[in-house]
């Protein structure tokens, strides 16, 4: 291993390569980074082609670190509009991190753009050469010739090992910022991201909490808060709504405002009751989760027109066989019947969208798997289907548990894949309020329908 | 109606608003726009606290009427970045779009940028005004003071009506640029961007491909078709891969590519059969809808570790009714064992996660819904319940069907998210594969396993 200075930063490189980076043990000895511009990179995001998700990652990861991102960027496969967006981003931020476009094809040029943007040519590096023969020959594969450009590194940066993948990452300096290119699959991405912000020199976190709920409106939930909207407040909350959950942030400036957040969440969770469940990354599922553990009470699914998205969100959380008994996806009205035990004569009479049959739906899933509670779904989520009695977005929620069965009736806005996501927040709610005996009108409720 | 110039590009205007575009029939006298700027506005997207999908949704429009986006932002509630933003996007295209900022409350400050980056001052508009108060009005709710912020504008901007939410959008022009903000919330936001995008005078759409496969890896994928991949090509094909989805755009210039560019594609599907599944927009469930109705057949699911996944993916096809017979979310065993008939002898001897459970559970799924085919799921997604046997990311997919049973043993790398994910394509794919008699080996299988 040879030790070889890193750019005047005082950061030791092995042979171009960071591989040291991995102990985490290295910090730059410059000043700490308090700020970030980020770049996601593909033609395909400019396109609409593909949603970027990298913008939301990097800034999680930084926000963790207390570097806050100035901006995030997406930029085409394109060597001058990358190269722009990387020195704009230099000028501006303490640290600029590029993904993306570190393949070996021709529309990957990420490596071209930092090295004009640094203004350093390209040049081979051998460590990254070797990686790159070792992965190849490690699969008995032969390699493509294409590849042999992810060797490539701007002379004045150094090359990120991946183990995940072929394409190296880089890093370099521009000006006073620190430049990261990471390759664009996630699985490539993630760790290195993590290798990279462990050697940089990163702030302390800027505290946040956040208070989530469901089944209240935006505007209601605010006005409730108003005061505490103001930005004459030193600390700003923000609320914002997305798949049926409502959301609000309130920031500190640093850990002496914990005691404060602490009092403002707690005002926002009260004035928000019952339709408050969790802070910060809990989801609906998981506070479901301890809830019912909680009231030892075990839940079953019967999906209609959610199809097996109620189950797929419980799934999500790790552990949920504790208090998951299972489902049917009973989108056929004949596995309603068979299943579940529902009344052909009824589904006739008052069709498959409607109070009896949901009622039927969670009172079969939970007798027939033994669970506490069961909640089913039945609707209209369109596009076809809908009727001037039944609209698109007329949903039957249905609970049933050892007091009897419940069920309500919803007309959500939206299309198809919004309707259905809907449906399963209100159905989760509903079976929170069912465990911990709560009653109250939730958003979008049609009061009296039968 | 009054009728007023607009800034100088021969539009009518009604007392500020811009009603009159709801018609279609108005178009800006001016050049063709045939570039834009998109710009999404929240501390919530730079804090990772959100997933921007903004963007994507303006570039598809955008790009679905030809204009080519060469740039997304995404900025804070910060009047100066979002001004800067606007102000560098003016000077680039022709088209500028902000989402996001236009709320009620004081950290929603496009408003303000927007005045600042065109240099006008915000005033009250009287139409927005009677707008918003009879929208409280309908409602029967007094209307919070901090709404008038709603009403205002730049002086030489107009407001854009928003019969979906109390904020009104903005459009007015900054150097030779039509610059619009919109609404954050997309169901004001989507209907609102339509009818601008109506009014505007847009370039011809330039055509492109997307050709989709799933089950081979990307650059298995890209070294079939190497020599279509080389930028020497005038029409440029791109390769990403998400959620277990391989895609490959091609893009023409214009019309006259056209006929080159389906060449392309067939090329491209030839070189990747079996593992393409169709074009543009279509998902592997509704090709496996396609291809189950052409062969006549049913399918029925049995999920444990996707659990309710497929079911979800396959009830998002709208009409997915006539090929679906529904499916069990058996997270636990004794569903498998109650619902599946799955013997529980077997399930003490090889574990849940195994071949002969998986094809018990897919036998059981088709035998019980009297479906033709069943398809079944069992795995260890994590973080938790891998061994060194049985690794997180082990997942068995068994297939019923009248010919019999079969089984594939994978190993998805990535987080429990991601292995869930990708047990949803490969199971889909698995039953295309079985409807068309189609035999391949699939990306991440372990052959020989048992």
């Amino acid at each position: 291993m040879r030790v070889r200075p890193w750019f005047g930063a005082g950061l030791r490189s092995t042979d171009g390569c960071d591989r040291g980076a991995a102990g985490g043990g290295r910090r730059s000895a410059g000043r700490v980074i308090h700020t970030a511009v980020t770049i996601s990179v593909g033609d395909e995001l400019l396109a609409g082609e593909t949603l970027d998700t990298h913008g939301r990652h990097l800034a999680e990861a930084l926000a963790a670190r207390g570097c806050r991102v100035l901006e995030h960027r997406v930029a085409g496969d394109d060597v001058e509009a990358i190269a722009a967006a990387i020195r704009d981003g230099a000028a501006r931020a303490g640290l600029v991190v590029v993904t993306g476009g570190l393949g070996p094809t021709l529309d990957d040029v990420s490596r071209d753009a930092v090295a004009d943007a640094m203004n350093s040519p390209l040049v081979e590096d051998a460590e990254a050469r070797r990686d790159l023969e070792a992965w190849y020959a490690g699969r008995r594969r032969p390699m493509p010739i294409g590849n042999l450009r992810q060797t490539l590194r701007p002379e004045a940066a150094t090359c990120l090992a991946n183990p995940n993948g072929t394409a190296p990452g880089l890093r370099g300096r521009l000006d006073d910022a620190e430049v990261v290119v990471l390759p664009g699959p996630p699985r490539e991405m993630h760790p290195m991201l993590e290798r990279v912000l462990e050697s940089l020199a990163l702030a302390t976190p800027r505290p946040a909490i956040v208070v989530r709920a469901s089944g209240i409106g935006e505007s209601d939930a605010a006005s409730l808060i108003e005061s505490l909207m103001e930005r004459d407040n030193e600390l700003p909350v923000a609320t914002t709504v997305s798949q049926g959950i409502l959301s609000a942030r309130i920031r500190g400036r640093d850990e002496r405002d914990r005691p404060r957040l602490e009092a403002m969440a707690s005002t926002i969770e009260a004035a928000w009751r019952p339709f408050t469940f969790g802070r910060d990354d809990v989801t609906l599922a998981e506070t479901v989760g301890v809830e019912l553990t909680r009231a030892d009470l075990t839940l079953a699914t019967a999906e209609s027109c959610t199809g097996g998205m109620i189950g797929a969100a419980i799934t999500d959380v790790a552990g949920s066989s504790a208090w998951y008994r299972g489902g049917w996806v009973t989108y056929e009205n004949q596995r309603k019947v068979e299943d579940l035990g529902v009344d052909p004569l009824v589904i006739e009479r008052d069709g498959a969208v409607s109070k009896a049959v949901v009622t039927a739906m969670a009172a079969g899933a939970a007798q027939r798997s033994g669970a506490d509670l069961g909640i089913a779904t039945s609707g209209i989520a369109g596009p076809d289907g809908g009727s001037a009695e039944k609209p698109v977005g007329t949903v039957w929620i249905g609970i049933a548990d050892a007091d009897g069965v419940e069920a309500r009736c919803f007309r959500f806005p939206g299309d198809r894949s919004v309707v259905r996501a809907r449906a399963v927040a209100m159905a989760l709610q509903m079976v929170r309020f069912r465990a911990t005996g709560v009653e109250a009108s939730l958003l979008w409720e049609r009061a009296g329908a039968s």
